[in-house]
């Protein structure tokens, strides 16, 4: 089972990040979900509740009356505590029972994976302990959220290599499929049947996964596939990804279509396709334990400008799990956005993107690679693609 | 289409409550859904981004690159501003051009569906706006949000009755489908059967949708259904919605097992389920516009305990929409857990749920309906179970 191993993580990381406690405090975690919940938890609550867990290894829940059953069946929590009218005094007294020197929260400027408090939430958990030394304790889980997230364990990774095998399977199927006269939204619709057949999600929004850009007029950003058609001469370019148990994938793959007489692609795009193979190579070369984020992205950024490119306007990759942005390091260039997720160091068995693009006369050129972070590099999760896929126009 | 017309009843409630301004301030929407941001937007947002609606009919969508294509092409916004590096000097200078005397944000202690806000965007907001005004100004949208999603528009309450409806259709099924022998969790994959095929989701959690009760050993929490199995001689208990087009519903039917020899229910299960009836139409008699929502609580709890049953351990009536626990006011207790919530004013067009239970020896018998809150009282959204519906045991 998921949680309980991502449990015993999370209590390794407070003893060896030496801090006394982790709080996760939410509500109605089915329509607004805290990430850190379904990661520790059996099931969705209503009501205010908590999880803390202590580097000595107390995993305690406080939830209303109603939601307890969940915890209380799964024997994955060493306290289970269930209230009717309010939380305060469980709460309360559970904090000042442990007596932590530090009280980690879920808010974090930078990570968006370590921010699952909401304002109301936090001001309602001052208010709660008021009067007490815990509220100039607080502190940001983001160190323990990171690594939580980012270290995959063996059944994560197996739901994510599974989640990969289904999106090549996908494109497998697109290389088949594709023919002048389709449009991005048909394209689209193929993907979208077989998740249905499949009962899985995609990795992100239904409407915008896959993108799907044909030729020189379609726009690469997140906007959702149009009623542009295929034509010879186009280049089509593919982002998608599946949520299966959880766990996500995310690649892009490129085809070419050629027009009448031709038995490859223009010269112009050929290179600038093999750009962008070769900067993620490179990216994928000095990806290893110890280096920090944007290092690999730097050098993606120099090795495609010294081809003749300009930079890309988004980070290099970011990590891939529960979340298709998932984890807290990023291959990020130190832009103000990604606050302090640029400067973390890369750890073994992490999952990563290594993702680009350039623009040409014949569409957009964007490859995205999955790979996971071994004690000395790093293992392609998809065989990464080397050549444009070719389509016959007739 | 729903947004715009959430949009212009948006700045009709600004201009309602004469507030100036209002600012939703969001990321990973796709993760991390802010349940202000899918009822106005026309897509997820993956870096930092804001919506800004002010009194005057400004509406202003300020979106990293990539994500602002689905923006401008909607035509729901009039202004729509991009950004690479960060959102800073781009927020900045529109708040301070627009420079409101109070800036909303979605923040409550009381209200989920008002506090999408995480806290480290909190932050980080408060550090964009430094040495301006604004931070001073920021208030919480609460009052907003409230009549936002309280008061349905003709689309929204035509996904509701739809949502409904079908939930109808699946309790009639389940009462051709009951015998004994079949377990709870068998009975719950028919209705999950029913929703994959349909290709809805269920209202809340899928492993907790339904919750199915049967006999006295169940317990009526939101643990999930159990490997229980229906005998004579049981109440079965179901408590199910489902999600579609965005919208939810939310009921709970009663059956009764004949024993053999049995061609009604024992007098005292009767009792309590006629009970449990009298007290929800006690309830739906005085709902109506302009009633504070805890005196309609207050008036069950005196039905119900004047029938010689206890009080219910939970709230009398949420109000259902995109949340399946929508709005603000509530049909609820004073207690601690629920903040203003049961304080609010009952409004036209609202849907709420009136629902309540009492333990048996032969199961718990929980009923719940879904009312339409109208000029003068409530419509029925679903005929109310009057009755036990009976299952014959051969």
């Amino acid at each position: 089972m998921l949680q309980p191993e991502k449990l015993a993580q999370a209590i390794q990381i407070l003893q060896e990040l030496n801090l006394d406690a982790w709080l996760i405090f939410a509500r109605e975690t089915e329509e607004t979900p805290e990430r850190a919940w379904e990661l520790l938890a059996p099931g969705m609550v209503v009501w205010e509740s908590a999880l803390l867990l202590t580097k000595h290894g107390d995993r305690i829940a406080i939830v209303g009356q109603g939601d307890d059953d969940a915890y209380r069946k799964s024997g994955w929590y060493s306290e289970v505590h269930s209230y009717v009218q309010s939380i305060r005094e469980l709460l309360r007294a559970t904090v000042t029972r442990l007596d932590p020197q530090q009280l980690a929260l879920n808010f974090s400027e930078s990570n968006p994976n370590a921010d699952g408090l909401t304002h109301g939430m936090f001001l309602t958990l001052q208010k709660i302990l008021r009067d007490t030394p815990y509220p100039a304790r607080f502190i940001s889980a983001d160190p323990i959220l990171s690594r939580l997230r980012g270290r995959k364990t063996a059944e994560e990774l197996r739901r994510i290599r599974a989640a990969i095998k289904r999106t090549l399977l996908l494109f497998d199927e697109t290389t088949a499929l594709l023919k002048p006269g389709l449009s991005e939204k048909q394209i689209a619709e193929h993907f979208h049947r077989r998740c249905d057949e499949w009962n899985v999600g995609t990795a992100w929004a239904w409407n915008q996964c896959p993108t799907v850009n044909t030729g020189p007029h379609s726009s690469a950003g997140h906007g959702g596939p149009s009623d542009l058609r295929v034509e010879p001469g186009h280049l089509v370019h593919i982002d998608f990804g599946i949520k299966q148990d959880g766990y996500c994938s995310d690649l892009q793959r490129m085809w070419y279509v050629l027009k009448p007489g031709e038995t490859e692609p223009p010269a112009h795009i050929t290179h600038a396709f093999n750009a962008v193979v070769k900067t993620i190579q490179a990216a994928a070369d000095i990806l290893r334990p110890g280096i920090v984020g944007w290092h690999v992205d730097a050098r993606a950024r120099e090795v495609i400008t010294g081809e003749g490119y300009p930079e890309y306007q988004h980070g290099l990759g970011h990590q891939v799990g529960r979340a298709v942005h998932d984890g807290g390091t990023g291959l990020l260039p130190r832009w103000e956005r990604y606050g302090d997720t640029p400067y973390g160091i890369v750890e073994a068995n992490q999952v990563y993107t290594i993702e680009l693009g350039v623009q040409t006369d014949a569409g957009y050129i964007g490859l995205e690679e999955d790979v996971l972070v071994t004690a000395d590099g790093v293992e392609w999760l998809a065989p990464p693609q080397r050549e444009l896929m070719l389509v016959r126009s007739n």
